[in-house]
């Protein structure tokens, strides 16, 4: 691939059938985007349709809205969107809150599961949470606190020594499918058949994989395959806006059984009620997965994320998310070998699997020094990726709107600011509150 | 009062040196719009700003914003501007999640506090969380959820016995301030001060009160009339917008404890920690309030709030609250005066206090039949307050934009509807998703 030019990559673009996706978003000119693993870019319909919102719903119809704009159905409509792309059944999936106050509610439930089993059959109750040690922190923050407040074990382990846990001391397997620091991405299936082989629950967190790679949540339709437990992020390749609502999803079997048992998830604020409006002193959870609603939605950022959400079947006719994994590989794949390539011998180490099978959406590059201070020479450049302490380059590509010649550009300026050390100037390496 | 003419209330108008702050809202034409207990009205720079946010900080600045537009900083920001409406001190209110998800907090902080007290002296744990039968149910159930999950019990009573539960049975008192049903307001300092005397600790919630009454949570600054925690709803009186995030506080002396002690919320989210961009696996809470911070917050969402709150500055040249009480005081005056008069012999029954002392800023009246369709009808005139089940009319008065005016002209709509049974027609008696 070291003969490619940019020339073949404009070929690429032109030769690419998602390519006018990208005209469905207002990004800034003079910019390569490579972040919308962090903060996916604004989408053009999601302006007017804000304003829709505020002037007509919220300004004009006021209180009326809940009913007239079905406000009401926002999380349950929003949620019925984002459910086939990640494997997931109708009114199986909805959407509020954030990720981490999602884990909080679906993690309360599986240790609830645990311990009604164990208690079912008189047994020692299982007693470990594993996750990995690289996990986003919020997930293994939000494990440990509900470990040590319910009798249970956060267990931090690498992820090659996972297999090491699948036996009779797992309670909860909760892995994030793609790893945010290094774009790994775990096989969903057999991990969470190896987990229900343990006996184990598996939670999965998609904050990397909703919209960015094909997601079966349900598997092969067998409770092996099937997970259990899923949370996902609404802000990132769902691009719904910076801190956009999040979606739980807790397979039905499950759900059925907490309907069952009389369990709750933890969370039972009014809009998880079978009926809201009856105002009453009892709680009484809704079917299904609204259960796992809490209080009133931010509309405004809730009506975001589906404008976001609904830059996806405008991909439909194109194939998809098949084609935007297929995108998506491509570009992960030609950054890397043109960053390995025009870059070599500057201290660049691929973090990121080169296998198609095992690499997310992003691909990271480590280098001992001055990581955060070429990313910040990057931006300054027009590049824009994001430094993850303490030592990485990352670089999310969103096919939707990310072309073969952005992965070009941004390997040359990449080269350009190794090569020149403009990244040691002192602008460059003053810490900002957001890394 | 029954000699009052709508002249007259024209008159207070002109008279009232707070009218100019009504022309902050984008109210449409022909409604009175008597929820705002509900649904706060649209300012109009949330309009304008919201799109800056979309177009600038979104689109334009991408993931750069955290730092150069202060996404990072928004919740302490808009919490500061909170905090002196609820006579909190600087740094020490935060805004985010919502108001279900941030009582689960306060109270789950308020049981361990509690727990902890007790293992000190090796004395017995008192038992129960006390509130009131007719507090909004999601305060209710999120109690009675914590209570089961950490061995207490949440016992539900009227207002006028909460008095004989100020024992040492009794854990916490928990209350909304001003009752979301009846508008009955209770002496914070003079309760906070009997739970203390009690040995309890007292949380409120502040969903109807906030921007509507002033509100004193420190109380005079001893540590009988601080109260100990209270959470808040941005949707209401603060004109946030449809489900706008909420607001918590602590009192310093907890937040303090709970350092001390290494006692966590149990929302343990990335943005609670100490330095979130280490992304360390240990959570180490961040300093002061902050640790009651969860997930990443809904940014559209929150800056349509602080455009909410920004019109209670504009208040301050006016009186700010003092002022905004005495007007408040004044139109729910005049609205029960005049539908006393006007509406006698219609079944109506005041539920709210005649007493300024223990009215919050509604008049609510109930009648046995029909009350749902009556305000249907009452809608469809342009008068716009809401139903609660069983039986209750209720209408929000809100000081910013409500004119004297029309609580006349909501009387004479009211009385017109009762007077000409038009409420008894069809399509006013079918309930519609959200009442």
């Amino acid at each position: 691939m070291t003969t490619t030019t940019r020339q073949d990559c404009l070929a690429l673009d032109r030769d690419d059938p998602l390519a006018p996706l990208r005209d469905a978003f207002a990004l800034p000119a003079g910019v390569i985007y490579l972040d919308g693993n962090s903060l996916g870019a604004l989408p053009k319909a999601t302006a007017q349709r804000i304003q829709q919102v505020m002037q007509d719903e919220w300004g004009r119809d006021l209180i009326r809205s809940w009913n007239s704009a079905g406000w009401i159905d926002l999380a349950q409509r929003i949620g019925n969107k984002i459910a086939p792309l990640v494997g997931a059944g109708a009114n199986e999936l909805t959407v509020g809150d954030s990720t981490s106050v999602n884990l909080y509610k679906v993690l309360s439930a599986a240790v609830e599961l645990v311990r009604a089993d164990a208690a079912k059959v008189n047994a020692r109750q299982r007693r470990l949470i594993v996750s990995e040690r690289s996990n986003f922190p919020t997930d293994l923050y939000i494990a440990d606190t509900i470990a040590r407040a319910q009798g249970f074990e956060l267990k931090m382990v690498e992820a090659d020594a996972l297999a090491d846990h699948m036996n009779d001391d797992l309670a909860v397997l909760m892995l994030t499918h793609v790893n945010y620091r290094t774009g790994r991405m775990h096989d969903m299936a057999t991990v969470t058949r190896a987990a229900h082989a343990a006996g184990a629950l598996m939670v999965w967190d998609l904050a990397h994989s909703a919209g960015a790679v094909p997601v079966n949540l349900k598997g092969d339709g067998s409770d092996a395959a099937g997970a259990d437990f899923a949370v996902g992020c609404g802000y990132k390749y769902l691009n719904g806006g910076p801190g956009a609502p999040a979606f739980v999803w807790a397979h039905p079997r499950h759900v059925a059984r907490m309907d069952r048992e009389q369990m709750r998830q933890p969370l039972s604020g009014w809009l998880g009620h079978a009926a809201p409006f009856e105002f009453s002193t009892d709680y009484r959870p809704a079917d299904g997965i609204q259960r796992f609603v809490c209080g009133t939605p931010p509309v405004l950022s809730m009506a975001a994320l589906e404008c976001g959400i609904d830059v996806f079947a405008d991909a439909e006719p194109f194939g998809g998310m098949a084609a935007l994994r297929r995108k998506s590989l491509a570009l992960t794949a030609l950054f890397i070998d043109l960053v390995e390539s025009r870059c070599a011998g500057h201290g660049l180490a691929l973090v990121t699997p080169r296998d198609d099978a095992l690499r997310g959406s992003q691909a990271s590059f480590a280098r001992a020094e001055g990581a955060y201070a070429i990313m910040q020479a990057l931006i300054a450049r027009g590049v824009i990726g994001d430094f993850r302490a303490p030592d990485l380059l990352r670089f999310g590509f969103t096919p939707l709107y990310t072309r073969f010649v952005d992965a070009w550009d941004a390997a040359e300026h990449l080269a350009a600011v190794l090569a020149s050390g403009e990244w040691r100037e002192a602008r460059f390496n003053q810490r900002a509150a957001v890394t």
